[in-house]
């Protein structure tokens, strides 16, 4: 057994288990000093209730992703830390968890989900056939100030389509976002898309380029500040009233997305590919009946200089406060830090965090307490092995159940079924288990049927299910 | 927009992600300078054949343990580091990646699933119910010398039930250890059982008991070091050559389940709670069918003085050189670290990574490359729009697919088709889209069909899928 010992990784066997598990015995029963139980700041745990929920909504995002042609993969939760970040960026360095291993390497924990895919896209390129298109649903982690909503230990959910510049393509994420939102009870949502080529063109048009940066970083005030202070900041930055209100008209839009194109196609100085792309997505919206999703607003930048084309934000028709509960964009050098080959491609990432949060101030997320259909009773401490022998049975027939494992009073184990949201006890006494038979009772209605076959009991309670 | 700018967690949001960004930008654009994609020893990336795979094995365990009335929870990563281990285990140090935080706190990554079980147990136990029944897959970390098999991230499933000494405690994990590894496609296993405590009686009774851990650690030697030079050890601890034998005999067990229990409990001078227990399974594990697949032997010891009741391993009948791929036992002080109340359950541990190199080896590891039904082919640049109309009418009937973004040669579409390992074409030219028809391709048989409506296409993919 002792190759098994050394070998194998299950914490109940390996060594530095079973050192640590001394030290418990020692600590505990010698010197009885006990450790205060806690968890860092900004880090959770989940208990069951919180953990279903969050599960339900990940599977239900996996089959939608899936049923998309999208792949999953992994990537460490742990990196070089100058693959993570540059040295350079002093601010990144305030919030991401780095430390020297005990090798001596500078590693750090991912802060997002894009720069592990970038590292991966590098690395594996010959590996990989485009377009690829991948999930990623994991944890990320940021030494943030922990508030309301922020946390050090979150969850991101990232999807990217990269290898293709194509409407399609373009399309093919954003019909994902509005499915895959509307797949866990998000459906009321409106997905706010631009174009950064069109406003790009249409600042060199007014011969505002130069100022691009603090133009948007600018506009994204708007919400903020107003249209007035916007307007005053803008003149100062073009040193032109006239530019100033040109920026303002082109942000404003019209009143539908066609028109909003036109006005954003005229201001830019007439047709090209990236007013092109934009009717394409409208067209395919129109097609598939999806447009009443989507607003054309030319205020959406997404901030710097990273995204080349479409960019889009969502936001929960009746919670749009949150802000955006989903957005990304059309970026053209996915892995430029890991290699020369330019890979362009389009993504999106769900605040997965921030969206339960939401769907449950909107009372819509859905939840339960454990996933079984029946508890079987232990009402005999003598029926012990039938009980086992029931609770086979009944697996066999497609019902999830368990068999209460102490011959306790009978109200404690409703309590516990009732606190584990079971709909259904199996009660057995001995004349029924001699008969082979027994009691199915709703916990719900309290309705008891007895006298029932294993087949019958699971009819029964498949049918209330 | 910027209140949107400055909380929504997406990669593609926040400041620290795009001051990175513009980094890149800066970097590869202008100084040009590359860094050598790489991730750090001990440490993989999962391609979408392997994630996959490893998904699908989760997926299948997670259904499992939900049946039989598990409920999951999550913990932290990163937690306390006097929590995770006490200064005084040097042994720990070296393994665990431990470091101080920006915040000055001394952290460390988690290298089990147990003692953040124990301290979740602790901290939770006034909102938790008894019995818990708990399963946690998840990614645990170890900075030990990597080799094959052996990672410094890898993946563990846990599963306890805490708050019964019961047999039928005990029962529900051994079946469902049978019931999971079976499900996954590891049928032909064999679960090695025994008690720590008739062992225990066992040595008092020849007057062995201060010896136990050098015993137990020098029986552990059998499989490897053969009885003799046991026995010579054996003699030497305890300074009596029949204690030596005595023990060997008591180790070497019988035939079968039952005539073990018997020598055993001779051996330890007669009944007692501890082979009622066994006895007690044995007739739970017959009445259920699946005795076969027990084996009691009393040289499974599990190493120190954790265990207080049973204790199991198991075995691929086909590859039991690898060692045991679930193992656990019973213990009655979960949480003493943390809290005064005793908290006795039983539990079990797959060692998730090393059984899926062993189905690997074994030819029973499932995979595929995608979860896509059907590529709808672009044949024609124009048709776009209506590509992407099929593949929502598709997608309304049941169908995963997806739509090729871009009209490049046939043959390198269908090649993607085939990496991306999807069964069915959908071909659509110019005429089909008027008439609103379609043709599908068998990429597996080259077959045709043409002139399909969209539901008679799905009917046709469905019933090849």
């Amino acid at each position: 057994m002792c190759s098994v010992q050394s070998t194998c990784r299950c914490p109940r066997h390996t060594v530095i288990f079973l050192r640590f598990r001394r030290n418990i015995q020692y600590h505990t029963h010698i010197m009885e000093t006990l450790i205060q139980p806690r968890i860092l700041k900004g880090f959770r745990d989940f208990l069951p209730e919180a953990e279903i929920a969050r599960t339900a909504l990940i599977e239900k995002l996996t089959e939608t992703f899936r049923a998309f042609g999208f792949v999953p993969i992994d990537t460490p939760v742990l990196e070089y830390a100058d693959i993570l970040l540059r040295k350079s960026s002093g601010e990144t360095e305030k919030q991401v968890f780095r430390f020297t291993d005990n090798g001596g390497r500078d590693v750090a924990l991912r802060f997002d989900l894009t720069v592990p895919f970038a590292r991966f896209a590098a690395m594996h390129k010959d590996e990989l056939y485009v377009p690829f298109k991948r999930y990623h649903i994991a944890k990320v982690w940021r030494g943030e100030k922990p508030q309301a909503g922020r946390y050090r230990e979150f969850m991101q959910c990232d999807f990217d389509s990269v290898g293709s510049d194509s409407a399609a393509s373009d399309f093919d994420i954003l019909l994902l976002m509005k499915t895959a939102l509307a797949n866990i009870g998000a459906d009321a949502v409106t997905i706010r898309v631009n174009h950064r080529g069109v406003f790009n063109r249409f600042l060199s048009r007014i011969g505002a380029r130069e100022h691009s940066e603090e133009i948007l970083r600018t506009v994204d005030k708007l919400a903020k500040i107003g249209a007035d202070e916007v307007k005053a900041q803008l003149a100062a930055i073009t040193q032109s009233e006239q530019k100033a209100s040109d920026i303002l008209t082109y942000i404003a839009g019209g009143a539908r997305f066609s028109d909003t194109l036109a006005l954003m196609q005229e201001l830019a100085g007439g047709p090209a590919e990236d007013t092109q792309r934009l009717a394409e997505l409208y067209a395919m919206m129109r097609e598939t009946g999806i447009e009443q999703t989507f607003v054309l607003d030319p205020s959406i930048t997404r901030g710097l200089d990273y995204y080349t084309g479409i960019v889009y934000e969502t936001f929960l028709n009746d919670l749009p406060s949150i802000g955006s509960v989903c957005s990304g964009g059309r970026y053209d050098n996915l892995a430029g830090l890991y290699m020369k080959e330019k890979l362009s491609g389009v993504g999106s990432s769900i605040g997965l965090d921030r969206l339960i949060a939401a769907l449950e101030e909107l009372g819509s997320l859905k939840t339960k307490k454990s996933y079984l259909d029946a508890e079987i009773l232990c009402l005999d401490a003598s029926l012990a092995v039938h009980y086992q022998k029931t609770a086979a049975q009944l697996r066999a027939l497609g019902i999830s159940c368990e068999v209460f494992p102490d011959a306790k009073k009978t109200g404690q184990q409703y309590a516990y079924a009732e606190k584990k949201g079971i709909p259904y006890a199996v009660l057995i006494q001995k004349p029924d288990a001699e008969a082979d038979r027994m009691s199915v009772k709703s916990l719900e209605t309290r309705a008891q049927t007895d006298d029932l076959t294993a087949a019958e009991a699971a009819a029964l309670i498949r049918g209330g299910a």
